[in-house]
């Protein structure tokens, strides 16, 4: 069914039309039956429906429907999975279907800057490239069910401290290259149907207000065509917001923004064609779902299967010297901590699901083995408990193999606050400090949303990362602890030993009113690689119970032109006795030295399945992008002629097969000559080099380097350092030190422009 | 005599008045012989005269006379000694009289931001209190003379690449906390008579066309009084300079930017007042010069020991497991490394020295002992010459101890360009790995200006520090390995681990353009400290053959207001059975946590000569200042009220002695209550408190926290994580949320208002 919104919008009342740009309460759109405009309903996300089908309240804290909740983002980066995101996405939608919801809020992309950002658990990645693909895939997904996505937080909200009202300094490149990166290309590879901007301003200007962010960069450059909406309550001055693209305002605000809007087009501060886009652009959203409504499928116990099946590919083995995978039969095991009998899974805040089931690895344990059981610690407490302390020992002791479950407690992270330290609770690192001391065969299991100081890391034999990992993260834990399943999970982020190692530790998170990004694009592994600085695990890095060979490294040029494509070939190969899955990961080395850029990036992954003794090729592209830094001298992506190394590995730091290429700009960068153009840019310029050459003779001379060697101050001054000092010099200092005045330096300039702009 | 300099301004036509604002060469200014203006000198400095006394060349490059090269700033800022470098400044200033120099460029107290920076050798510290301090003395010193001083290179002038041209991009507090502390302090204290402008520009404004910088800073807040003149070559637009308080612009300019000065007051573009004030400032000094000359001293024998005097104190141990000292009998000792016998103890550029002599370790040794010695290395070759090192390694081998002279050769580091790298050159990284194979009892003595990364330190058993100590080098070198002295030197900056560990590393030296300051107001310790980083050897760290114990800490009180002083006296107690020098240092912790600050930073020291066995008490003061960090929102220092830990030390990291002082702000800070002044921010001023509590409770209601035990969402959150996350709202949230209109909130803004007005 095709309609014609611009006719409908034309029918609409001033007042209707204002009112289609806020929500009716809070999770419904308004409608506006004469002119067959129907409600809609969008629901909180994006690892699970939280619907909250009772009467609308202001907080939309109530309780929401039963639903099914997926893995986290935070775990399910570590898939690196494309596929699995699609897949999870294609079952969000068929759920949205069967529970009428047109949006579902998600997936979100915020870039993972400090480890205590509150809701670092809904967010993928510390890298954009890694975060951009998992969301893509996500959005891929659940729009091919015919529901829309609202991919968020737009943009460069990442704390939770003072979100509603920091502003976010960031300069321009690393915005471009950290911070929006994720956005622009899921934007331009997936098309959400939806954007949600973030509560927080961005060097200044709220993003509800932005017109650059919202209209320039989204939709004029990447060509966005949906609607954007604000976070709750984003909205700071509505009529400004709707200059500046934001669309739909959430969730209801009594009517009162609604009459400012008609106020402003009364009094022509508002252009009403501003207003007509908006509605037009909301209502496209709104009949895209209507009129194509599919079935949907809300199969509980189906999804959870899946639910699971994600948390096994997601958790991240970290540490195994051995001990791991456990025996189903002849080893007396202990589980020891609450989260093995009530596990963390998911965190608080907006998207918190209200799951029909969980599964711990008590209950899932009992299909292969049996087990003793120890609490060890009490949640909601930071102290130990002697007495919890005391049976957890003997647990361990009287067991071959100790398995502690651990982690982070809701009260420490949570959407609406940030953490404080990056430590687990203390009763729990004292936990496993007294199991080892009994136990030498210990296993750490983590339940955490964001990573966490291990200072015991070296006093036991295992580690898996869960994350919080859904509903069914008992089942997955237990499958991949007895070896039922193979863990091929990644670090989508690095675990640095400690909170002042992170890039952002002095800067994060800001007085209240200003949060400065400092460290720019040298944000996770971009930081920790091109330091030097020791990590706990670096990113990109899991282990397998099998093991994988990396040869015969293909680029499919040695040299090329910025504008072709190139194609990046390896093989790879199961040396161990188990099927695994491993995550091939591609990433680029700039060394052309045109700019400060990190050691490395990543630019592309692969996943490939193998069993014992398989072999495949894998291919990979890298395109412009891949090599490209955005400049903002041309305000423009821009990769300068020179060498780039291709390196593939297993993480940021195991590096198996390296090879490079020539690549050629076809940009040109104009070149000014100016009285304060240095001498090194000038004999940078062939042209300008030659005119060069006599005027430094002269100075040379005068310096009198080289010529005698009697001289105190020539003796310590060689040739080569004169000419290292004079490169620094702009032109405007041989009026100083070649006696010419300014008017001559014009003139040279003037020569100097001509040769440069004839070549 | 007392003159009427107004007066002969007055007389002055207006193109002798744009004359006296630019050298007549390059180290002489313009005179007026009718009117009794004479042609006065200045010389290079600061640690020794360079005086060019033949005829005048446009790059100053030639031969000056031969003079005393006393150590370089890197090393006397080791001494901690005020009184030392008082004393080197008292006799420079006599030696300027002797030479009628009437004033000796330098101190210079740029702070060290990266070890790269080719002129750190030339600079005091990373601490701009202790740049402070030592700059004071000198002036303090050379102006008890007569003799003028300049102090430079103000400001922000960190590195060599570029800096004609580059930018330095800093923010205000940190410019003002790290980067102007030195000048402001030493300027305050000791009232040089002139400033030096440096060549960079900072943020986009040259420092030589910067009104703030020259005039609001350096004259209405500091109170400077004397004449600003350009560092050589530092003029970019001369009129602009001058309107800004660049009164001299050196060297000549060829009469070229005096007739642009001529022309601009001609035109009515500068006004002359401007003009006549500048010829004011440059007669005053000239004439203090020339009015109050007084007999000199140029005694180059008795300077000489003084200047080994320095270099004893100067030089920092920092290695000993037992080796040091050498015996003068019973030992066989072999001198390696050709800086034994030819050593490098200055460096290049404006502030080299045409010493009168030079005395190795080589030459002086032979007072105490025979040594053999073996060259080792080639100082211009990078690449080790194995025929050297088997001649080295022979040496050594038959030797019962090996001293290896290593260090940076001068291409390496000098004015003019940076270094590329930390590292020693290989040729004698080769060295020393090669001699501790066969000869474990290894000791190094480094020469260099700036810290060098040292792979071998673990395998050496001493490590003597002597960066470029003048030309009495090799006496005071000698003296401190034998134990004739006692080392007393203490790092004026962190030496790390690597180059990558340093705070501006990501962002040194820029792009040639601009170089951004990123870490702001973490630098050098500041930043290894809070980041919790190691490093090889700490700020403030420098071994002795003796033993310190610290007791009795004790504060003049346990509650002050920042308009107080605090006196802080502790015990020291030389406890092993040398006599020996101990420098004490008192650090300051802000505990408010108002703001990012540094850890500690160095506020006070001492240092205290103590007989074995002997006990003194050490006394030291603290102002506000001592508590305070530049407050951008009051443009003013600010010390918050609150909790501050006073630190006392013989390193940055080694804290003997610690107390608490409770400091009371007598500031006020105005609170402006708006749309986006959030929940937290009320509730700490009382009476907003009282009015908001009513909201608050009606919005913890409705989220539904702690009422109801059955919900999902409410289970995941408790009272104190809603109460967190409503902190971050802002008043216009309870838009959305609380079901208030924008007047409504407007009209609790202003109850709100006077209630905190009203206070």
């Amino acid at each position: 069914m095709k309609r014609d919104v611009k006719a409908i919008v034309k029918q609409m009342t001033l007042e209707e039309k204002a009112g289609m740009c806020s929500g009716k309460d809070f999770w419904h759109l308004k409608s506006v039956e004469r002119l067959g405009i129907p409600e809609v309903m969008v629901s909180d996300g994006p690892h699970g429906l939280r619907k909250q089908d009772k009467e609308a309240d202001h907080l939309g804290a109530n309780e929401s429907i039963k639903a099914v909740c997926f893995p986290t983002a935070c775990a399910t980066a570590c898939s690196f999975d494309r596929e699995l995101l699609e897949t999870l996405g294609e079952t969000l939608g068929e759920e949205c279907q069967a529970e009428n919801l047109s949006v579902i809020l998600g997936p979100a992309v915020n870039i993972k800057r400090s480890p205590l950002c509150g809701r670092n658990f809904e967010y993928f990645s510390e890298d954009p490239y890694l975060a951009s693909q998992m969301a893509a895939a996500h959005i891929k997904g659940v729009q091919s069910k015919n529901v829309g996505t609202s991919i968020k937080h737009f943009a460069a909200n990442n704390q939770e401290h003072r979100r509603m009202s920091c502003s976010s300094e960031i300069d321009e490149r690393t915005f471009r290259e950290i911070y929006l990166a994720a956005f622009e290309t899921a934007v331009k590879e997936s098309r959400p149907d939806t954007v949600m901007c973030s509560y927080n301003k961005i060097n200044g200007t709220f993003a509800s207000e932005d017109h650059r962010l919202l209209t320039e960069i989204l939709r004029d450059e990447w060509g966005f065509e949906g609607y954007v909406m604000s976070d709750w309550g984003a909205v700071n001055d509505r009529v400004k917001g709707l200059e500046a693209g934001l669309d739909l305002e959430m969730p209801a605000s009594g009517g009162h923004t609604d009459a400012e809007i008609v106020e402003a087009v009364r009094s022509g501060e508002l252009k009403e064609e501003v207003l007509d886009t908006a509605v037009e652009r909301i209502l496209n959203i709104i009949f895209k779902f209507t009129d194509n409504r599919q079935p949907g499928n809300l199969n509980m116990e189906e999804d959870h299967k899946l639910a699971g099946k994600i948390a096994r590919e997601s958790m991240v083995l970290l540490k195994n010297d051995g001990i791991l995978p456990l025996k189903e039969n002849g080893q007396k095991i202990a589980f020891i901590g609450k989260f093995a009998e009530k596990p963390r899974f998911q965190g608080g805040g907006s998207s918190h699901i209200n799951s029909f089931k969980v599964t711990g690895a008590l209950e899932a344990v009992k299909k292969y083995a049996d087990v003793s059981y120890a609490q060890g610690y009490d949640v909601k407490e930071d102290k130990a408990d002697e007495a919890m302390l005391a049976e957890a020992a003997a647990a361990a002791e009287n067991a071959d193999v100790a398995v502690i479950f651990a982690g982070l407690p809701d009260a420490f992270e949570s959407e609406g606050y940030d953490r404080e330290h990056m430590r687990m609770p203390e009763c729990q690192n004292r936990l496993i400090a007294e199991i080892v001391k009994v136990q030498p065969n210990t296993v750490v299991v983590l339940h955490n949303g964001s990573p966490v100081e291990m200072p015991w890391a070296d006093d036991v034999r295992g580690i898996l990362e869960s994350y919080l990992c859904g509903q069914a993260v008992g089942e997955a834990q237990v499958d991949l602890l007895f070896g039922r399943a193979n863990p091929c999970g990644k670090l989508a982020e690095t675990i640095p030993y400690k909170l002042s190692d992170n890039p952002s530790y002095l800067n994060f998170p800001g007085d209240g009113k200003t949060v400065e990004y400092r460290e720019g694009v040298f944000v996770g592994y971009r930081y920790y690689d091109t330091k030097e600085l020791p990590v706990r695990y670096p990113f990109g890095y899991g282990l397998s119970y099998t093991t994988f060979a990396y040869s015969d490294l293909k680029l499919s040029a040695k040299e090329m032109k910025d504008t072709d494509r190139l194609t990046v070939s390896l093989k790879v190969k199961n040396t161990g006795d188990m099927a695994g899955r491993e995550i091939v990961q591609l990433y680029v080395a700039d060394k052309t030295g045109v700019v400060s850029r990190p050691v490395k990036e990543l630019k592309n992954f692969a996943k490939v399945e193998l069993e014992p003794g398989q072999e495949k090729t894998v291919t990979m592209e890298l395109d412009k992008r891949s090599f490209a830094w955005y400049n903002t001298e041309i305000s423009d992506w821009y990769a300068a002629t020179g060498t780039y190394e291709i390196l593939v590995g297993s993480s940021s730091r195991d590096i198996h097969l390296r090879d490079a290429v020539q690549l050629v700009s076809t940009t040109e960068i104009p070149v000014k000559i100016h009285m304060n153009t240095t001498v090194a840019e000038l004999l940078a310029e062939p042209e300008a080099k030659e005119i060069m050459s006599g005027l430094l003779k002269t100075m040379m001379e005068n310096i009198g380097a080289g010529d005698d060697g009697e001289s105190a101050a020539s003796e310590a001054i060689s040739p080569e350092m004169s000419l290292k000092m004079m490169e620094n010099s702009p032109l405007r200092t041989f009026r100083s030190f070649a006696g010419v005045s300014t008017r001559e330096i014009q003139e040279l300039i003037e020569k100097l422009q001509a040769a440069v702009d004839g070549k």
